[in-house]
């Protein structure tokens, strides 16, 4: 019979639902004729060749060579603008404030036709590098409230560029749904003296059983409640409230974790679309006791209906104990990509 | 320049993203290619003459010769169901429930090849009848907290069944999503003395531009700060709480614009997929001053991307006053569909 899980750090409460559940690898999407891309293209605005397209480039790693490695440049059609004067206006009930933020994006490697999956812990640790670079430029506005990394891979995913990239968005509020959670973290704070993130870690280590892969200083986990079928999160060990606080050891690790965590969804669940995000505090609120960031990854491999839209509540089709067996078990290429450069 | 809008009843906070806006009519999806269905199909559970397949009948609204309009069923892959023992389980961080619940599917129609947009007004108060029915029995059960109706239409809004369809879904708990909201409604009304909702109907009525249709009880409209393109409610004029308040007369309005508002969204978008919801107050709150009952219409025009996902704030590329425009423009068939049974 299915049962309700609450997810103790987003409140959702979440039906699994065993009745119709699936074998983890049923999940896997369905082998796509697509013949890869080329590993470059001419007409790709992220390709080499192709940088000068009006958009201001706002950091570059370099090999010795000049070439790029990773480059952040601003959005061609950003919903958010630095260049916006501030302004708040409150009518009736009616608020609005002027689109004042940043909007920019990672291109996060010369080649088109790789992904998180196929890309060396060199690579993703480059990468890495660029979000804590922005993430701390950004942060010095004062009218930044919020930060938030993310990647989109695939259209159901809400991308339709296949040169891999990630986004770094930056706003003048903090999102309700940050303010809730925060609300709840405090309260878990206030009762216990813990950090609800830390707890959460450490009931998941010793469970063992939602476990996808740990290192020194990270752990991936389906959460006990994930909210859709291989929602995973990684969590440092060390309690930081936000992600620039990451050191370069830190990052060298995460970028192993990330890469065996992709790829095993890559290789188990055969490339799906997928999304993921880097949740930090808000700018405001650095050093905090009660608030832990974290990378929540989103395999696109269910669709919220209308119960989701009309209750906030999940229905999730997978035993997160199963999906978590399922990814430990996947073997994948360690080899690491060449670093041709077109 | 885009700007920010916060939706004061859910609280969260929209980007109207100007500089990627697109016209109104951008947003019709491609003509599909698929022929129509015929109007009758051997292998769909829910066409006549396959009623009987292990499913429970718990409404049935018939005509004169006793050949039905409109069952209600249970669903055959329940995620919730009703013959579960209630258990509650609290082990250190982890909240579970039993799958206690209903979860039933209304058949529209007995025609397989029809949709809301194209039934007839008698034929959406039928529906809206069997809707009332059921939620008013399934709130005699002391273990329900929320009851969600919510129908899905196409693949993107999470069905593939084409036969006309919607379900309700009860659950033992209030989800966390009503819990924040009603908090926020009961902290408008005890600063004002007033309905959040009524307020904002008010405020819709009098700013005009963003009305789809209204009538003596009902009024469609494209909130101000609507979470997608074309994201539209449907309020009752009347202060209400609960759907299963509604009255026959108001059954009757409320067909007509529901059916007013589908057409327009299927003529002007050319049949878009798309989700409704009807929202009420948690079961043992009717008879509040604080909530007030809608419809929430969602076409698929668009995606939540990893910007949606780690933030819980929207991109929204329409501007709404346009795409209420545009909607008031659409011209539809008002010809009510024979009441052809197969």
């Amino acid at each position: 019979m299915s049962e309700l899980r609450q997810n103790i750090i987003t409140r959702d409460w979440v039906i699994i639902a065993t009745e119709r559940a699936q074998r983890p690898d049923q999940f896997a999407v369905a082998k796509r004729e697509l013949e890869s891309p080329p590993p470059h293209q001419s007409n790709c605005p992220f390709c080499v060749g192709n940088e000068e397209d009006n958009t201001v480039e706002t950091c570059r790693l370099s090999d010795n060579h000049h070439n790029w490695k990773v480059r952040a440049i601003t959005n061609k059609f950003p919903a958010l603008s630095p260049t916006q004067t501030g302004v708040r206006i409150s009518d009736g009930i009616h608020r609005t404030i002027s689109g004042i933020g940043y909007h920019e994006v990672i291109v996060e490697h010369p080649r088109h036709d790789l992904t998180t999956a196929l890309l060396s812990f060199q690579d993703l640790a480059n990468i890495l590098l660029v979000y804590r670079q922005r993430y701390s430029e950004i942060r010095k506005d004062p009218r930044i409230e919020t930060i938030i990394i993310f990647k989109n891979h695939g259209e159901s995913a809400g991308t339709s560029l296949e040169h891999p990239h990630s986004q770094i968005a930056a706003t003048p509020v903090v999102p309700y749904q940050f303010r809730t959670r925060i609300d709840e973290a405090i309260r878990y704070f206030d009762d216990t003296g813990k950090c609800l993130f830390c707890r959460t870690l450490e009931d998941e280590l010793a469970a063992k059983e939602r476990i996808i892969v740990e290192s020194e200083y990270f752990v991936a986990f389906i959460p006990y409640a994930a909210l859709s079928p291989f929602h995973t999160w990684i969590f440092p060990r060390r309690h930081s409230s936000s992600f620039d606080d990451i050191n370069d050891e830190e990052i060298a690790d995460l970028a192993i974790v990330l890469k065996t965590v992709m790829a095993k969804i890559y290789y188990g669940l055969n490339n799906p679309d997928y999304n993921y995000t880097i949740r930090s505090v808000p700018t405001g609120e650095l050093g905090t006791k009660y608030f832990h960031w974290y990378i929540a990854i989103v395999p696109r491999v269910s669709r919220q209906a209308g119960f989701e839209l009309g209750s906030g509540m999940y229905i999730n089709t997978s035993l997160p104990e199963e999906s978590a067996k399922f990814l430990r078990s996947v073997a994948y290429q360690k080899r690491v990509q060449s670093s041709y450069v077109p």
